[in-house]
């Protein structure tokens, strides 16, 4: 069974760079990877809340959120 | 070819939580995947340090690397 795997950032260069290198060591075969941009998708902002990201870039799988690097904070993401 | 990965930590919880995530994520069939635990292998500190690892846990993949969450500053490992 495929498991979920969402990849949370917000375009900042950081996010760009670990995105790349997660979207090419994630096993493809065995999770199924969304890819959210906060900065573009405001709405769901308050999910990536819910579920435990603090900072961008963060992948989020199952329960667990792997927060990746620094980019920016969900305060400045909110922001603008 | 397989690439070469290596994820560096030092036993911390944040470090063990983030292991069995990296473990579990990553495409073993194109990644050679080493685990590195800097506080039983202090020697070597300093390649971690010369690859660009901050604070661990964190995964290098070819010349890129990944802080995952915070556990520990490399200089906390160091002063054991």
């Amino acid at each position: 069974m495929m498991e979920k795997a969402v990849f949370y950032h917000a375009g900042c260069p950081v996010c760009v760079s670990a995105e790349q290198d997660i979207l090419e060591v994630i096993d493809r075969s065995r999770y199924d990877l969304e890819v959210v941009h906060l900065g573009q998708e405001q709405a769901r902002i308050s999910e990536a809340e819910k579920v435990g990201v603090e900072s961008v870039p963060a992948l989020l799988l199952g329960q667990n959120v792997l927060h990746i690097n620094f980019g920016a904070s969900l305060t400045d993401v909110k922001n603008g």
